[in-house]
Parts: C-alpha cells; sequence; structure tokens
C-alpha cells in the first residue's frame, strides 16, 4: 500500500510490485529506528497546525492522545511496518487513520514527506550522537584511569617502527584519551549542523499556508532552523556526511588503539595480554590466542572511515532539490552508528582485562632507546647539541654505549607530567557542549 | 645535504642520491610554503630556551636577530630551499648557521624534526583556515546580496528532476548562502583542532629538558596545547584529515552550486546566462557558450571531496609513532587548499556578472508548479488534504487545471520571508568564533 | 558452540557470548550464501583424502554420501546455521559429524579454515560474475534492440551541458550497448583472478600433508592454482576487491544512463517517458510522475562504486599473513552483488516500457545543431575549416543561420552506420571467454 | 591566446585572463607529455583525410613533413607550450599554422578537440601500461630470484599477528611474485580497454564528412574502435578509471610488501636488514637505521590506491556528453603513474640489497610454530584431527611441548616445493599478451 495509489489499472498491479520491490528494498528496517523521531515531529507539527487554526483544538487533542499511545507501544518495541506498507511515516500515517479516522488524515497539511524525513533524520542523530559522546567519555575515563594506573610503567617508543626513545603505558593510554578530546570537536560541530529545525520546508519550496516554524523549533528542542526552505532540503545528505566525517574521526582513534594491542600482543613484542576467555583460539593451531576483538574493531573501524566518502559519491554532482537517491543515505549510515557504539563499549569491556608486562625495557635490546637522553645529558652540560649527537652516535658504533637507567622526563605532557586533569579539563568544555 | 649524514663511504655517494631523490621527490615544493611558519616556530622555541637556561641571553638575541632577517626574507619572497638540502627546515638550520655560527645548532636542542614540522603545519592551517573563511565571507555576501535583490524573480522549483513547485531566485541564492553557515561548523572544528600547540613533543616522546610548553603556547598564539606527547605525535595525518573533511564540506556547496549553474544555463533551461567573456566558445562549434568555470569549480570541488579519503587511505591501519607515509599529507593538502580559495573567489567574481532571466514561469510548461498551492487553498477553506489531494490530481488528469497567479508564502525561510538577517547572524556567530 | 572452545571455566563464559556476539555480528546471514561452496570444497577436499591414504576409499563414501545429502538441503533452501553455532564451516561441520560421527572429524586434516573459507568465496565469485555477465547479455541485447528501433529518431547532442550537435536514439542506446562490452573487460579479469584454486594453502602457510592440490584444483573446476601457499593467503580481500572494480565499473554504466534518463523524462527535455504504473507520485503535488526506479539505480550503483574503496580502507595496510579484518569481506561484498544483479533485471524491465517522443528536433530552439553541419557543408565546398568556422558564427551571432534539414552522417560508428553487428561480436568476444 | 576567441570587446580582456588563468592551472604541464601522441593521431587523420580526398596528396605531404619534424623536437625534449597558448593541441596546432601556413589549418576538418585528446590520452596509456609491465617484470624477476636463493632459510609465519607455522624467505619472495601475477590480470584488462580506437568520434556526435576510422585505427596500430561516436566520447573518465584500478592493484601489491619489510626491520622483529647507505637516521636518535624508501612506496601505494576512487568522485553522476570536469582526469592520474614506476624501480633496487638473518627460529620463542606438524604426526599415525589437537594443546598449556626439528612440506607451492617454474609461466601468459 503507497499513500499515493492513484487509480493504478488492475492489470498493472504486477508492475507496481515489481517497482516496490525494488524502490523499498530493505528500506523498512531502517525506518523502524525513526518511528520515536517521526512521531515527535508529528506531535509538534500537530500543536502548531491547532496554534495557527488549522486544527481545532479538539482535532489536535485526539491526535495527541493517538499519537502519545503510538509513541509508547514504539518504546515498548510494540512497533512495526506493516506488509505492504511503504514507509515508518506512512505506517504512522496509516495507523492514526485507523485510530482516528479523517482528522488523522489531516496532519499532513503543510508539510510533506520531505521535511516529515528530513526532521525525522535529525532529531534521530541529535540522540545517537549523544549516545555516541556519552560511549566515548567512558572510554575515556577508562584510558585516562588506565594512564595513571601505569604512569611508572615503561615501554618502548617507536618512529619509523625503529626503536626510538623510552615511552610508558602511562602516555600511551594517555594518548588514546586525548585523541578522543580532538575527537569530541567534530562530534559537537555535526550535532550543531543536526541542531537545526528543518520542518517547514515541505517539499523544499515551504508551504502556502502560515506556518510558525519556530514554534515546533522550540517544541523540538532544535536550537535554530536552517531557515531557507531550499536549504533545509539541502541539508539531506549533507548532514548525513557531516555527521559520517565525525564518526569517522572517532573510528580512526578506536581502528589506530586496536591496531597498537594487535601488535603490542604479538610474541615479537609480548608488551600486553588478555585473560584467555577474552581471546580466540584456532582451529589448527593449539597455541593461539587471537586478538580477534581488536582486530574487529579495527576492521569496523575502516568501514565506519570509509561513510564518509561513500556517501559523498551518492550525493556528490546532484543538483538541487530531492532526488530518491537519498533514501539510501539510512541504509549507509544507520548500521555504521550501532557498529560505533558497540566498538566503543566493546573496547571499554576488554581495557577491564588488559594486563601489563612489567621491567621491559630491561632486556638488552633496548638500550639504545636511552641515547637521546645521553645526547641531552651532553647538552645540558655545555655541549652544542650536533657534537653531542656526533659524540653518542660513535658510542652506538662502537658499541661503547650505555645508558644510564634514570629518566627526567618533567615537562608537561610527558612521562613523568601526563597531565591528565588538564586533558581532562579539555574533554568536558566540549562534550559539556553537546548536552547543553 | 642532509643533516644527518654520518660517514656513508664515496662509494656508497651514488646509492644516497637514487635514495634521496626518491624519498625527497617533490616535498620542497610544499615545504616551502612552510618557512614562515617554522622561523615563528624556531623563534618561539629559541626565547623558551633563553627563558629556562639553554640559551644564554647573548645567544637568544644573536638568533632572534637572524631568524627575523629571514623571516623578512620569507615575506618577500626572497627564499628558495637549496639544491642539496632536504627540507625547509635544514634550510633555516643551514643559513642560521650560516649566519650565526656555531649558535645556530644550539636551536635544535630540545626539539625533534618531527614537532618542528607539526607546529609549523599547524600555525599554516590556522592561517590558511582564516583565509578560506575570509574567501567564503565574501561569497556569503555576495549570496545573501543576489538573494535580495532576486527575490521576486520566481523559477521553477524541482524534485525528482521534475517540475514540483514555485521557487525563487531568491531562495535559490539565500540556500547556497546558508550552506556556507553549516560549512562553518566544521570549519570551526577544523580550526580548534589546529589550535593546540604539539611543540615539545619532540619525536613523539617528549624531551628530557625541563622545557616550558605553556611558553611557546602562548608566544605562538595556540589556545592549548596537545598534552600528551604521544597524541602530539598522533595529530599528524589526522589534523591534515580533519582539515580536508571541512574543506571538502565546504567544497561541495561550491560544486552543487555549480552543478546548478551549468543545469539552468542550459538551453532546455535557460534560466541564467552570463556575459560572453565569462563564457568559451567550441573549436567546431560557433554557437556554443560553455560554462567551463563552472564546470572546473565543480570538478576542483569533486577533488577536493576525495582529500579526506585519500588521507584516510595513508594513515589508516598505521600504529602509533612517526612513519615516514605522513610526508605525503603534504603533496595531498596543500595544493588543493589553495584551489579552494581560487574556486571561492571565482565563483564571488562570476556571480558579479551572473544574469537572470526573467518571468520564467509564465511559460505554459509550468503551471503544475502551482498545483500544490490550489490543494492548500482547498484545506484553508476546509477540505481534507487528502481529499483536496484527489480532487486537484482528477483536475490535472482531466486537462482541467487553472492555476491562480498569486504566491503567498509567508512564512519565515519562504520565498516571501528569505530570513537573510537571522541567517547573516548565524554565519557570524560561527565566523567571529574563528577570528577570536 | 565454537569448536575452539578449549577449557573456558564457567565463570567465564559471561565473557565468551559477550566476545562472540561482537565478533561474530551479523557474519553468519553472508555465510549462508557459501553453504553450497563449503560442501562442494569439503567433497573435493575429501576425495583427495582418499586419493592420498589419508581417508580409507569406506570412510570417502560415508562422507561423499552425507555431504551430497547436505548439498541437496542447501539448494532446496532447507538449511540453516543453528543458534550458538559460529559460522557456516561450523554448522557444515558440525552436521557432518552428528550424520557419520567420528568420520565427520577427519574431514578436517590438510586444511584449515582459512583455505576453506578461501576456496568457497572463489567458487561463489565465479558463479556470480557469471550470473553477472548474463544479466549484463540480456541489458546489452534490449540497448542494442532498442538502438536499431529508433535509429532513426534524432535528439539533441550535448557538450558541457549545451546543445551541441544532432544525435539519435540509436546512438544513445547503441552507447550503453558499447559501454557494457568495456565493462566486460574488467569482470574477465576478476573472474581469472578467481579462477585460482587456494585449497591447500591452509592457514597460509601449507601443510605438511603430502596433499595433491593439483586433484582438487581440477575437481573442483578451476583453471590454475594460487600456487604458493602465503600469496594463497594474501588473495583473501585482494579477490573480493578485484571483482569490487569489475562491479563498479559496470554499476558506473547503469548509474549513467540512469542519470540521462531523469534528465530526458524531465519536463524541460521531455525525450522520454514511462507508463504511469512504472513511475510514482508524490505526497504532496498531484502532477508527478517521478521516475523513482532511476534515482535508486543510480544510488545503488554509486554505492557499488565505493566498494573498491571501501574494501582499500579495510585492507590497506595490513602486513602479509589472515587477520580476521578480512571477515568483513563479506558483509561489504555480498550483498552488492545482489544490489547489482537487481539494477540490471530492473533496467532491462525498465527499458521494455520506454518511450521515445519523436520530432524532437523540429523545435526551434535545437536549430543551431546543425551549424556544424554547415561548417562542413562549407568545407566540402572548398573553405578552409576555420574560415567556414567564422562564416557560420558570424551568421548566428547576426540571427541569420537556417538549417538544412537533412544529415549525412555515414561513417562508422556514427548515427547513420551504428555498427551494431561489430560491437555485438567485440561482446561476444569477451563474454565467450567467461564462460569457457 | 585560444583558436577560438572570436571579438572579445578590448574592455573584456582583463576577465578573459581571469578565466583563463582559472580554467587552464597546470593543465599544461601534463599536456606536455601528450605531445608526442596528439602528432601521431594527427599523422593519422591527415592521411585519412587525403585518402577520403579532403586533403591533396600534396597538402598531406607537406603536413606529414612538419608534423614529423615536430616529432623528432618533441623526443629531443626540445618542445613546449609557448606562453598564452592554450593547451598542447593548440600549441601543435600552431607551431602546423606557422611552418606551413593555410594548409596547417585543414588538419581540423572531421575532428574536434574532443576525439583529439581522447586518441592522444589512449596512446599514451597504451604506452605507459606497457612500461609498468616492463617494470613489473623486472620485480617479479628479483622477487622469484630472491625465492629460489633463501628457499631454505626459515621464518615464522604469522596468523592474526600471532605466530603460528614455520614459513620461509622462499615462499615469502615468492608469494610477492606470484601476487604480480594476478596484479597483470588487472593490467591486461585496462590495456585492452584502451586498445580501442576513439579518432573520427569528433565532439561526441560523429562527423558528415565520409572519414574512414578503420584506416586511422590501423594506422594508430589499435586493435579495433570504440565504434559508437556517443560512446567514444564516454570512455573519457572511464578509461582513466579503469587504468587507474588496475595501477591501485599493483599498488596494492608493492605497499602490502613495503609493509613486511618495516616490520621486519623493526628490531623486535629483526628478520631483515639493508646496508646503512640505504637507510636514513634521525635528526636526534643517533642508533636508528630508518626504513624510509620503503615507508614512501607504502604511502605513495596508498595515494595510488585512492586514485580509482578520486576519479570516480570526479565523474560519478555526469551524464552523457563532454564536460569539462574530465580536463582533471590528466592531473590525477598522470603524475601518479610517474610515482608507480618510481616505485616499482626502487624496490628492485633496494632488493639487490637486501640482507636475510639465518636460524631465525632456533630461538626458543618460536617453537609452537611446530604444534601444527605435531598434530599432523598423530594424524598420520591414525588419530583423529581434533583428537590430535586437543592433545598437542594440552601439552602446550602444560608445558611440555617440544618440536621435532625436521619438517616435511612437499606439496606443491609448499615451503618445500615453490612451484617457480609454474609461477613463471603463469606471469608470462598474461604478459605476453601486452606485447601482442
Amino acid at each position: 500500500m503507497k499513500l499515493w495509489d492513484k487509480n493504478i489499472k488492475s492489470s498493472e498491479k504486477e508492475y507496481a510490485k515489481i517497482i516496490e520491490a525494488f524502490t523499498i528494498g530493505s528500506d523498512r528496517n531502517f525506518d523502524l529506528q525513526l518511528a520515536e523521531y517521526d512521531i515527535r515531529g508529528s506531535l509538534a507539527h500537530a500543536e502548531m497546525l491547532s496554534q495557527i487554526g488549522l486544527l481545532t483544538l479538539a482535532e489536535w487533542t485526539v491526535l495527541k492522545t493517538a499519537l502519545l499511545q503510538m509513541l509508547k507501544k514504539v518504546k515498548e518495541d510494540d512497533f512495526s511496518i506493516a506488509p505492504g506498507i511503504e514507509d515508518i511515516h506512512s505506517q504512522i500515517e496509516f495507523e492514526l487513520t485507523q485510530s482516528v479516522g479523517e482528522v488523522g488524515k489531516k496532519i499532513h497539511s503543510a508539510r510533506s514527506r520531505n521535511d516529515q524525513v528530513l526532521v525525522a533524520i535529525k532529531l534521530y542523530l541529535k540522540d545517537e550522537i549523544r549516545k555516541i559522546a556519552i560511549f566515548s567519555e567512558q572510554l575515556f575515563k577508562r584510558l585516562q584511569g588506565l594512564s595513571e594506573q601505569h604512569r611508572h610503567h615503561l615501554m618502548p617508543g617507536y618512529t619509523h617502527f625503529q626503536l626510538a626513545m623510552p615511552s610508558s603505558f602511562g602516555l600511551w593510554f594517555g594518548a588514546y584519551a586525548e585523541s578522543l578530546t580532538d575527537d569530541l570537536e567534530l562530534l559537537l560541530a555535526a550535532y550543531r549542523v543536526c541542531n537545526k529545525n528543518p520542518l517547514g520546508s515541505a517539499a523544499g519550496f515551504g508551504s502556502s499556508f502560515p506556518i510558525d516554524r519556530e514554534f515546533t523549533t522550540e517544541k523540538l528542542g532544535f536550537k535554530t532552523l536552517n531557515y531557507n526552505v531550499v536549504y533545509a532540503q539541502m541539508t539531506r545528505g549533507k548532514v548525513e556526511k557531516i555527521v559520517a566525517m565525525a564518526l569517522a574521526n572517532l573510528a580512526a582513534t578506536l581502528g589506530k588503539f586496536s591496531y597498537d594491542v594487535c601488535l603490542y600482543m604479538n610474541q615479537n613484542f609480548g608488551f600486553i595480554s588478555f585473560p584467555e576467555s577474552l581471546t580466540t583460539g584456532s582451529s589448527i593451531m593449539p597455541h593461539k590466542k587471537n586478538p580477534d576483538v581488536f582486530e574487529l574493531v579495527r576492521a569496523k573501524a575502516s568501514k565506519i572511515q570509509a561513510l564518509p566518502n561513500e556517501l559523498s559519491l551518492l550525493i556528490n554532482n546532484l543538483p538541487s532539490g530531492y532526488h530518491r537517491d537519498y533514501q539510501l543515505t539510512k541504509e549507509i549510515l544507520f548500521p555504521e552508528i550501532d557498529n560505533l557504539k558497540n566498538c566503543l563499549q566493546i573496547l571499554d569491556f576488554m581495557l577491564q582485562h588488559i594486563m601489563i608486562k612489567e621491567n621491559i625495557l630491561q632486556d638488552e635490546k633496548y638500550k639504545y632507546l636511552f641515547s637521546v637522553e645521553a645526547v641531552n645529558r651532553e647538552v645540558l652540560s655545555g655541549m652544542a647539541f650536533r657534537e653531542a649527537y656526533k659524540k653518542i652516535g660513535i658510542e652506538i658504533e662502537r658499541d661503547q654505549f650505555h645508558p644510564h637507567d634514570s629518566l627526567a622526563h618533567t615537562h608537561i605532557g610527558s612521562m613523568g607530567n601526563l597531565a591528565t586533569e588538564k586533558i581532562k579539563e579539555n574533554f568536558y568544555k566540549i562534550f559539556n557542549k553537546i548536552f547543553q
């Protein structure tokens, strides 16, 4: 059933089925996630219609009751799209008309499927961004906790994959915590782009009804409006892409961390390990303890990083105005939002069990890590840097280099001064703006 | 000449040339853009060294004079990287040592090539983001001006590429102005991510010198620090990618607008035109007036949109720590920053000459645009929307539909109420934050 | 149930559930498509084991019967992965052991889950490539048929979106038919890359059993082997990416064609149309006849074009050897294979109903299309090309240009000589190689 | 100077400069690489014109002499695009007219800038593909040589980055040789797509001159034609993208190999090394021997892998017919072709100096690599696989596992039977087709 069936002749029913099977596809699955937001949009729209006199107070009351009832069913997971109904919006309109009769049809005055979808997607994305921010916060706290806990546990630092200088688990965990801080900046930008009300743009050219868009803006909790109705429609695809950019950026942090974990669990490194129950074995090699969770976080992070480009390819070179192409933004973006939330949570879970190897740097093979220290010591005693560098270089070449065993990194952000509180401050400065 | 040439035997000189030709490549071209910023970084670093006693006041004075002299040459375009010098940082250090002797080498204490590059790139990106914001502002003003000027000129609005409803040039120009407003959100996020001082992270593991990173932060005008030194190094590639995302988003707006222009200049539409001198002809078709500028803005915008993915491919699945791969972020990102600035400027230039066709909608073929108006009129007279929709649908099918000729779009953001001032307010709210 | 459960203590059961939920995800859905191919691989492997004496003839007979029985169930859609079973391969091994006891376990000798998956994927991809080739052939024939049917129906040809020269529907349909010919080249390359047997590479390092890989190669109908066992494992992800490139290329043809259709259905062009039952209407605009099918083919084609990059991001910068990341190639690639087949079929369906507007070029606005003809006429009468070009250019400028109304395009590939048979020959030359 | 300057009024000269600066950009740099191919195209076209009577024999002789003279200058690097000349094609036409007068203009009959560019690009790409095939062959031979040389040197094999089973340098080098074999399949497909003559398609709609396209096809050495003139134009961008796919695939092999090298040079692995002169040091760490060449091959390989997507973004959603957007395919693709050739050559150079560590597996930490061997041994003695797996698993858990020290991998493609000749055969089967 489509709402706009006009008078297709019975002999053409077959064709309609083919077309619908192709055009609707798996879209209804993703649509279900929008149910709550579509109803909230409908509530605000209907109340506004009653304000400007397009609905009577009685009609609004009837609609409100019916919509709230439906919202309850949605929240109780007791709602689905019936076979033959095209999408969530049709389903809601259909049920509304079933339960309240003709007045159910009136809610469609002064809006179009286009702005109805736009507003539902924006409300949904705002909620999801907040959820992601909260899961990020949990991981942030976990990483900062581990950073403080392991501040004295040293590990090798590499550049070019080559042994470089001493580092510490304090620095390593803390680095990824700070990475989440920068990631929040994009998440906040995405949130702000979502926090503008498109409702009232109708099919992208506004309405000849005297609607009150500021009323719905306030009712729906948007901070401001996508004012220009042509632009409001133009945000379709663009908003999803901006959100995808924010997700991609966050995913990159998770993926990079997971790569480090896989590497450090490798027996040639052997810096960290996890309880056997959190790793997987092999069907033919009895000694394997594979870091599958981290490999899959890395893989899912790669997939999420592919999102912005996928959406760019979809919407690039489309002129202004709605095109049906935009329908696919849902099936592209929505499942990856869930993936990202899962990745954030599983990392937090895994990190509760991480085991750190101690005294790594006492192994002879790591002694050259201390060469820069030695160079610096000479400099602090007055030698020019380049000379000191040359001197230690020759010692190393002649195998005469012996490291001192004390480290004196004291400046802010170094292993002796992790700046945990400062980073936390920066984190919450951004985090809090997402929840204002 | 490389600074770290140790004692390569003469027979190996040949090899070194091959390796250098391959590794340096065209990198020096892009490096030249960093000269100013590297010197500014060196000035702050040297002053800090004098503060903590690693340089005497006399040494600092000598270095300052020499560096300021070099900065002057850079600003006068009187600076280049000599043959055999690997990069801009080596060139500056080389010239410094040439002009002030041994003390020139001392500036390298407590920093590494890694954080030296990081800080130069961030200072450069901050400046470029501001330039892009300013060019965006010019285009924004142009678009808003045209929107107001043509507020009464109607044009067809399309959905699915099908004639849909009446629109206006006021809406069309205004939509792209508002699009720039949202684009600024990401530009601001990118600016904030750049506005953190990485200097002092050395090779990504900090320094055993008692450096004062807050001092250089203030001197260089950064708002805060990349505190954690491992994270500071981790921003390499990540920051470029975030900036690329902001550019991509802005480019998408320019590309979409250009697509519209190419379409509307097509003779089947014929909505707009440009003076012949701003179009190009054909080598075999004497009647052609091609919109090459807009096609190339669109194409360059597509190229810029490819940037985030290009950078993702480069840096994805690299574990923490510096890798030489990051060198390529410069040749990937820097030329496209110039491209984007050119695109913003040429659009502003072209729009000074755009010519709008008037009375477009009087053509008979556009009459169905007014069908929604007609439906709404029935609704305002009390008919349920779905009934009204059906009635007008039948009129159209029987060719009995005649549009009214007055339009009454009055709600905010509609063609009768463009919200120009509101959009401007939103624009400057974000714009001003980039210049705080 | 995982095959490699060792002795996880009961208190750790909960953890295992969390890990499994995350690592398996939706993978089992995609795995089901591999059931047939895994069984075929198992049959070949078991027969080979009996050949080299690792299975007795009696054991092979028992296994063969059980596997063929399972294959029958798969083909009758009477097969699923039980809850708690990790993947299709475990399910098959589980059922086998259920039905034939201990001997069912013996089939795992001399192979690993890794090469088992590799061989199933390659067999699956070979089959799918052939299906895609066949659907491409149907569309090819349809397009060639329409090209011949409409060889005399002229339409405008555009360059830069500007009216350029006369074209024809014969040329337009024929162009897309020829495009499929080039697309087959990549499909053939992908087929050849898939047509190499990886079975016997075990976990990517071969086996100490004296297996006969050439025997399984022949049994499974592969043309040759991935000889080197390290390389055989390295094809994971790579093969999927190469297939994705071939699909992307084909999708680009479908997307471009669909874009043309959407444009030509636009009322400003109005070159083609479809019966109302094959278009969709609007929820608020009664006059709309939207080309949704073509918009969605275009959108799905864009999504398919994003595949190679998605796979590149997933597998780039992973060193040699299996990583769990590769699991995601299935959920990335498999659904898009179905999408592409659907797109090919729906286009063939839609084109059975396409309606062409006749006499398009008689409209006055298209007269300049004939200017090149006019120039050429002068040249054939002896004028230098540049002179002729100038002369006609001046006529156009002074509005004195009048087109002749006969067209004389006779060279091969032009509208008067469509080369339908030649293109067909080229098509089948490649097509047939996929079925050799 | 543009060829199609008509009568722009002097006051508009300024505008023209702005437009030209923007539209031409850096395009002329890339155009220069097409000079040879444009002249070859012109020679074939002119000779064809003389065959069909549009040029006299005398005119053809004059043109031929002048064009061959110009070709000589191009080959001697004595050719450039003069300031004010738009592109290589204009430059050649300009010089031709300078040297032979009016007859120089006649060569433009029956062709357009569009097919002139198409044919030059295809000829160029055919040549470049062959060069890349030859450099691939050199690397292939080097890898196979190293594989044979180090067939008895064992190394650990990893899956999930975890120690898995014994492998060998023979397998490792040989795997990348075989990888090049599969890469050739796509290169061959790309070559075939390029090997079709577009000349004669003019602006994409053919010509009313009675041209002989089969004559130019044979003269230029194309195997067949892009018959349909609309399709011939449609190959622009598409052909570049298909070539980019082939390059991307080859680049992925080089990138993956380089990643392995960087990892194996890491001190925690320490499997391979290079002479100091082929590595680079650090500005602050005297002990570093960085694998910069391999990091940059990896990075450049990532950049090349971004190409197909970059081209997809550029050309996706453009309807049929030429758009100026296509100009950018040159600046996107051409430099990366050079990059790929450099990467292939430098790897071949580096591999002449690679040093392999012997007896790696004697280190105690690698003993579990032999667990699968031990399981297999039990199986060959009659135990069921799953039982044997369990038994060895328990031995490992109780630290009672002791590896045997002989390896018996004898099947084809395993470390005892590298199949070097078979792989070579497969390589040349494809390689030779590119040079037929």
